[in-house]
């Protein structure tokens, strides 16, 4: 580190709370060192009361950008100069882009996932999906593939207080992307989630089920729903496969992808913002397992 | 760099217009990694009137301290919630220690310059003192001797716009410190400097005569000023020896120092007001030896 933090050094960040645990520091630094780019990448712990303060900071130390986590992410997106068209859609920033002290506000979560079924060689684009769940993760993905041109999203969720903003979200891009239908059924509607799926090219767990440690939890408990050219792909990426992944493999799915790879490309989305360069993710993780074994 | 900041680590900065060819941020980040302190230093071009600014980012990011330089250091001293006794005094600040979101202003260069002469064995307590010049450096020196007890200082100023500084310092010490007989005079009277140095035990350049490139400057055009018993010191680091220090050597005076002691104190007394411990100057001065040599 000595030798790297000089005078000219710039400051990048990560704020949200907490931020103690976060893997971006090392991930970003160890980027930067990679491509001798002249930053460094700490991590602020900021409330969502504090979030006028930091963007302040941000100019102030004309800093070139910011990732923001939760809690903060729908308060980032109230102050920004400028929105990405998801961002301004979802009303959450996870990524800013100071312009010359003009802070514009981006969401990777969506770009990460439409990447990530990319390098699998599936373009979200003209095809049908159903994907499970109303929470951040689930409408940030929805309005991506909307925006990306996908020709219809079916969302499913149980009648809790997320259903308002499933349909809140259907609302807001039958206007935006017209050309995308989505509609939002409930999740406890069995039948029409069998129907939908058969219909679908890719289906979406973008809710928690199955994340550690709930393992045995799957949405899908009708098996034969699962079709060899059906793309299954999940958020969760923690365990790297789901209960809902393997079982879509053993029933022959061609591809069936859990959420580490959504996961990376969209830090990598935030590395290519910020720098336009892409991030050297696997050199990160070659690292990282170097330095493991010593 | 990548190995050591993690989702913990701590801010410090150095403040101030122009810092980006400054060696703090090496000299820190060194200095933490050699005690494994969870902080990483960088440096941040901040205006006067962006002080206030810089003081809420300091407490926003919770950071253990800040340095401040040139033009940051009377404006910073406005807005303390606390002052140490020589940093109220001169109204300047040179270091921010953040104590649990009390921002408390401290000024190290008469520390600095305090300790440097210890480090050679000369205690300025009890001390007559000679002090060239009324600028910032100067002034600091002035009042750090007085509260550590130096009998008297008589300061030697032209008469220029500095010279009410001069006046005003010895205003406020003779308050202050009244144990400290402080007087000003002109330094165009060479009669008046000539007696004051006759009875003095230690002799300050404080002014930037003989720094490159007018390394042919000395204030001291009588060399029959220079006894073997009058400690002499520069505050002038570049060259480290001035032409002064050298005559006075030459002259035979026992003890003729130039400024980078002072230099490295002043640093080094900030370090131990963040962290309590010593800085390990002499380890960083190896390191960029060897760095240097590759």
């Amino acid at each position: 580190m000595e030798q790297r933090i000089k005078g000219t050094t710039g400051l990048m960040a990560l704020i949200g709370s907490p931020v103690g645990h976060s893997g971006s520091p090392a991930m970003y630094n160890f980027s930067f060192r990679y491509h001798n780019l002249d930053y460094a990448y700490m991590a602020f712990d900021i409330k969502e009361d504090q979030v006028p303060a930091a963007l302040d900071a941000i100019r102030l130390f004309k800093m070139r950008g910011a990732n923001v986590t939760m809690p903060c992410k729908n308060e980032v997106a109230k102050h920004m100069d400028e929105l990405s068209p998801a961002a301004r859609i979802i009303g959450a920033v996870n990524t800013i882009v100071n312009e010359d002290g003009k802070l514009v506000g981006h969401i990777t979560d969506g770009i990460g996932f439409v990447r990530n079924l990319k390098e699998h060689g599936v373009d979200v684009k003209g095809k049908k999906m159903v994907v499970l769940g109303a929470g951040g993760a689930a409408t940030a993905i929805q309005v991506q593939c909307a925006l990306d041109g996908a020709e219809s999203i079916s969302i499913f969720n149980p009648k809790d207080p997320f259903f308002a903003r499933a349909e809140s979200t259907a609302e807001k891009l039958s206007k935006e992307t017209p050309d995308c239908k989505v509609s939002v059924f409930d999740l406890a509607d069995e039948a029409k989630l069998k129907e939908e799926v058969a219909n679908a090219d890719i289906l979406v767990n973008a809710t928690l089920a199955g994340m550690k440690p709930h393992e045995e939890l799957t949405l899908i408990k009708d098996k034969s729903m699962f079709r060899p050219d059906l793309v299954v792909a999940d958020v969760v990426y923690n365990p790297a496969e789901t209960r809902m992944v393997k079982e879509a493999k053993e029933a022959g799915c061609k591809l069936a992808i859990g959420g580490k790879g959504m996961l990376l490309w969209q830090g990598a989305a935030a590395y290519k913002l910020y720098t336009g360069l892409e991030m050297p993710t696997a050199e990160y993780q070659k690292f990282q397992e170097e330095n493991e074994n010593k």
